[in-house]
Formats: structure tokens, sequence, C-alpha cells
């Protein structure tokens, strides 16, 4: 830094946790948490309240056809952006998605008079309500359309197109943009809360996101032969249940014996539904819903090979019918190297113990990365685990992250 | 026999088909199975076939206040009785049940210048409706009361209590007995098709049966700890259903074990539901519900000792609470064996290759046992399994197991 003016200098500590806690007192969940869902009439409100917040930022706030609100500095030349998500998780916590959108407002302010910078918030990004996420960043990169979105419905009907149009009415007081302007970007940067209790026991107070997990999804069904409980001799079964439980521990077994090589990998049955279901009855069929995450595909790969042997192995042993259907087979993401290696060096000058990661989970940055150079800073959990009301991040890692994406945002 | 009068020759192999159809076609479910509900208005119209045959026999036809049906003959004194019962399962088979009250009529009608023969037709003794089975006897035994009863519903929420009284008010028209007339009973014997293929694999073409077994039932619950699928270290998890897995293993691993030694001891886990049940979240919790028969106490005891040195031993390694409560420990029955003596001989006179056997299910015979000296005798299952509609008896089986009723009820 030397002589130089420390433009990181303007961020204020107190500003970003009363807009942390005003967003956190939007709606609260029955644990405490905070409680708005994507596209709800909550998300409405945190992102009117930023749109005010980037006016007093000297911003121009508009929203785009998919939900997701645009704060331009004046001018139409090129634009780094940051920014992150309002929405949550069923009582989620107070930094996710929060934490990121109100450190680019600070980074925008910071940089005012540096360098255009517009903040992104994307809409709809997690998951819950519709059962698959990032849907504004998704919208913006053409990687979701409208098609696909009218299949996916909340608990009470309603699809993604009927949600988001509800929401776009419910902020009809806001500008829109005709087009997003993502030709003006040259690189975005999102800040968000660690999903993981990762950084601190590795000594880091920042972590440089390098890659971002491509889920695969499997739904592996078995069939065997229902039978009385009580009248089946124990040589005599095809009992489906306990097949399975040999599929859950091959999956756990796969996910193990892969993350000893390639360590980011993970391979998790999170779901077994068990029929007929009667405490009297052998079962004769059971479904488990396989996720596997990994950085590299050849752990992927690794995995369902591995898994692929034990089924067929199961179903010869056993005489039950073994299938296994692929959901979904994404791409692990590359963030852009250029803007990590300039994070990396910025926490370096500040002193901020700072150290390369990956993500488990999606991020809008990932996908924005398909569109801009993209990077993805994680702030350290401290306390309380992601996704809970108990989430909790160190206020000077929160301000270590915010003066490194100034940094970063305006070497980029 | 020699000489000797057969009085089983009146046995009428094309009465009993016909009244077996009768039954087969009071309600057929969506399989085309019989559709006879415990207390429901088809095994009333069961009951009041019945009723109509008996007097047909000779007897008089008459409900006890638990719905059973009691045929007499004439007079007061010592009665030898036998039946079985007309309810079934969904879509259950043609046999079940209504084979043992058709023989029952038969031998009665049979015996009738021998000695008096009482048909006993208990109610309710099939288990789906509400979760218990053998209703009618056990009532009659006393081991249920309608307290017990009264917490016992079906899907739309109709107690036993209330459903027997609609059954009961159903069969207005027929007598009501004062009082059950237990204490005139000398033995009693019911014919069950059997519910597994075994008797003819062991050459046999009658099992009679020593021992039915006690279930023993628990609930398994394991807790361990909820996280993202994508984001917590395969080596950090606490996955209850990796954990619970392994228990389905060990209580197979168990009850295989204990069937070395005591060959008709059975494990199972039926039912097993995972929380909070989604693809990427870790499950926090899994619940499993244990069946174990056997008819000797101490191959029950083996399979809970083992299934419990295996919980200790995935908590202590997994770091999961693993707790296990018992839901119900019935003692194993044993039938009179005078009587199983009475029918073996019976059966080696009339050449017809019988087999010692046990059940692995409850019958009314059991329960009726507390009451008086009791036999059960199985006539083989030659197509189809025991509760579907492919249940099928073959008719010179039918013809062989109500001869060695008839010599066994006058010889009781």
């Amino acid at each position: 830094m030397g002589r130089a003016t420390d433009h990181a200098a303007a961020l204020d500590a107190a500003r970003i946790a009363a807009r942390l806690d005003a967003l956190w007192e939007i709606a609260r969940g029955p644990e405490g948490g905070a409680d708005r869902p994507a596209y709800s009439a909550a998300e409405a409100a945190a992102m009117r309240l930023v749109a005010g917040w980037a006016t007093d930022a000297g911003l121009r706030p508009a929203l785009d056809r998919h939900g997701n609100l645009w704060a331009l500095p004046d001018g139409d030349g090129p634009l780094v952006s940051s920014g992150s998500h309002v929405d949550t998780v069923p009582d989620g916590g107070r930094y996710d998605g929060a934490l990121g959108t109100v450190l680019a407002l600070e980074a925008a302010s910071a940089l005012r008079d540096v360098r255009p910078v517009a903040v992104l918030v994307c809409a709809a990004e997690e998951a819950p309500r519709f059962g698959a996420g990032t849907l504004g960043s998704r919208q913006l990169t053409g990687a979701l359309d409208d098609v696909e979105l009218a299949d996916r419905r909340d608990a009470s009907g309603t699809s993604v197109p009927q949600a988001r149009a509800a929401f776009l009415d419910a902020l009809a007081d806001l500008p829109r943009l005709e087009r997003a302007p993502v030709e003006r970007l040259r690189a975005h940067a999102e800040v968000h809360v660690e999903p993981r209790h990762d950084l601190r026991a590795r000594g880091a107070r920042l972590g440089v996101v390098e890659r971002i997990a491509g889920p695969h999804r499997h739904r592996i069904s078995i069939e065997g032969e229902a039978g009385h409980a009580g009248e089946v001799a124990m040589t005599a079964r095809r009992d489906a249940l306990a097949a399975a439980a040999e599929v859950v521990l091959a999956v756990e077994r796969a996910g193990r014996t892969a993350a000893e090589r390639w360590p980011a990998t993970v391979a998790t049955v999170g779901s077994l539904d068990v029929r007929p279901g009667s405490i009297s009855v052998i079962p004769a069929r059971a479904v488990a819903a396989v996720d596997i995450r990994a950085v590299d595909p050849a752990a992927t790969a690794a995995v369902e090979d591995a898994l692929d042997a034990a089924l067929a192995e199961v179903a010869e042993r056993r005489g039950v019918r073994v299938t296994r259907e692929r959901l979904r087979a994404d791409d692990p993401i590359a963030l852009d190297p250029r803007l990590a290696g300039l994070a990396l060096d910025a926490a370096g000058r500040r002193g901020v113990r700072a150290a390369r990661t990956h993500s488990g989970s999606g991020h809008d940055a990932g996908h924005l990365g398909a569109l801009v150079p993209a990077a993805l800073l994680f702030v350290p959990l401290a306390g309380g685990q992601g996704h809970t009301p108990q989430e909790h991040a160190d206020e000077a890692d929160v301000l270590a992250g915010g003066r490194v994406l100034v940094d970063l945002l305006a070497a980029a």
C-alpha cells in the first residue's frame, strides 16, 4: 500500500453490520433464522432495501427480466461488478448472500472515484423452494430457460415463472433494464461466507475459490421380492432394503476412497424410499438418491466406476435388480485464475492469511463465469453452521474480505 | 380305519370348492384378490354366508360381543371346536381363513352323529386394517381389551370398537350369545393354508404346527448430524443413513447367524425413515422398524444380543446416537402336544405324509390355546404366495387335511 491512498479505508464496519441486521430482520423463520425464499415477498423486500442503499451510493438500481438487481454507475463504458444474493434457505443465516451484497455496495462506494463498479444481486439463488438454485444467474447466462423453469414448482404448486412474475410485480416501482448489460462487464467478484468450517482450521482468514464442484446425481432403484417378515427364511429372501443398505455403504466407501486422492470429493445418499415400508413385510423396493461432487472430473468418474462395480456385485449376489439412472451430470467450474491470483496478491499485501479452496455448492459467480472472468472469495465461518441461524462470521474477517475485494475490483 | 365307519367319507369336495368360491366372490380387490378387511361389511357378508351353511348343517349360529361367530350343536355339554376366519388382507387369497372355516363346517357335519362339534369363526384376524391382527380371538381370551383397541384406528380414523359396532349392526339379524361358551370347549383345531412354500418342498402334504413364533419388535433410532452434501468432507460426517445401513445389515446378519442354529428364526427391517430426506443434505436421523421372530426364546435373545453389540459398535465408531426401543415382545406359543400327536397319528393311518412345522405368523388357534388345548394344521401351498390372489392349494391336499381334521376332532 505504501503512501498510495487506501480506498478500502472507506469501508464502514458499523454500516456493514447495520445493513446485515436490516436484511436479517425482514423475515424470520420458526427457529429465528433469516427466511427469505427464492422469488418471495421477503426477497423482494430485501431487493428494495439494497436498491435504496445503491441509490445512496450514487448508483442507479434496475431489475432485469429475471429479477436480478443491477445497480449501475453513470456512464456506458466497461464495468467491473460484484454482488451476491439476498434470498435465503428457510431459517438461514445472517451472512449467506447478504454479506457479499453488502460488501459489494461498500466496494462500489469505495471505488467511486477510481473506476465504475456495478453491484449485481442475483435473484433466487437458494434451492429449497424450487429444488434448484442459482435461478437468476443461470437465466442471465442462458443456462436455464422458461420451458425448464415452468416445470419447477414449489410445495404449493407455484411454478418458477409464476413466482418470478409476482416478485417483479412486487418491485414494480423499480426501473427495468431492457437488456442486462453483460457485455460491459470485464470482471465479476462475489464474496460469500464459507459454507463449511475449513478456513480457520487451516489458519486462513480468507478463501480464494479456484473451482466449484459439478454435482452428479443418480437415482438407484433396487427391486427385490416382498414377503411375510415372519415366514420367509433368511436364506430365501431377496430383501430390497438389505441390498440398498449395501448400496448406501458402497456410495460412502467410493466417496472416501476417491477423497484420499482428490480431497474435495464427496458422495452422499440423501434419501432412501422403502416400499411397502411395513414392519411385517420384507421390502420389495428401495430407491436411493445419490449426490456426488468433485472438482476434478476424474474423481467423479472414479466414484461412479466404483459404484457401478458394487451395484453389479450386490445385484448378482442377492438376486435383486439394480438400476442406476443419472439425473444430472454437471462439469466442475473453474473460476478465473488471473483474478484468483490478484486476490491472493492483494491478501498477501494486506497481511490477510489466504488459502486456495474449492466450493462444493453452486454459486452465482460460478455461473456468471460463463460470461465474464469471475472470482469467488470466502469469508471464514467463525461459529455455527452455514444455512442455520447460528451462522457467524468475525467482523475482522469480514473487513479483511471487503478490503481484498476492493483491491481485486480495482486491479481486475 | 379298517372296517370302522369312515366319517370323513362325508367330506364333499364339490361343496368345499363351491363355498370357497362363494366367499371369494363377496368382494374383490384391484388385483382380483379377496378383499374382506377386518370388521368390514365384506367380512360381515362372509359371516352371514357361514351362518347359513351352519344352519344347513344343523348348527345354531350366534355372535359373541367381539364379533366371533359360534355355530353350536344342540345341547349344553362339552364340545370340541374348529374354525378359522373369513376376513382377508387386501387382495388376499382364496384359501387363507376361508379354507379352515369351510373344513370346520364339513367336519362338524361329518361328526354330527359321533360327538358335538362347534364351529368357531374368529373375527378380524388379519392385521392390515388396524395394524394388529387376531383381534377376535384375543378379545375372547382377554388378551386385548377395549381400552387398547380404542387406540387402534384404520386409515380413515375409525377405531376398532367403532368398526366392531358397525360390524355387529350389519349382522343384527343373527342371534347373540350372552357369554361365549369357552368353558364347554375340550379341544380346538384350526386348519389353515400354509403361509410359505415349505411343506411340499419337504415332501409333505400336511403340516402339524408345534409352535407359533412370538414377534419381538423394535424401533431403532439413529441421530447423526445434517450437513450440506457438497460441503462436509467424508471424514467429518456423522451420516445417520450410513449408520442405519450398517444397522440393517447387522439385523440381517444376526438373523442369519441365529437361523443356522434355530432354523425358524428370522429378523427383518421392514421400514426405514430417513430425515430430512433431501438429495443435497447428509441425513441427520434415521428410524428403522425391526421384526424378529423365533419359536425358541433363546433364538430371539441371541438376535437381540448380537444386534445390541452391533448398535453399540456403530454408535461408537461413527459418533452417532443409537437407541433401541422395544415395541412388542411376545413369547412363542406352544400348541398342544397331545393334539399334535393325534393329528400325526391320524395322518399316518390315512397315508398322508405329514411334517412337524412352525408358524412365523400369528393364528387364532395359538391364542385360543390359552383357553383350551389347541391344534393348528397346515395345508400346503401348491402355487402362488400366501396373502396374494395367486395363493393356491391342491384339492387332494385340502381333502387330506379335512380328513385328518375329522379324525383329530373325533379323537380329541
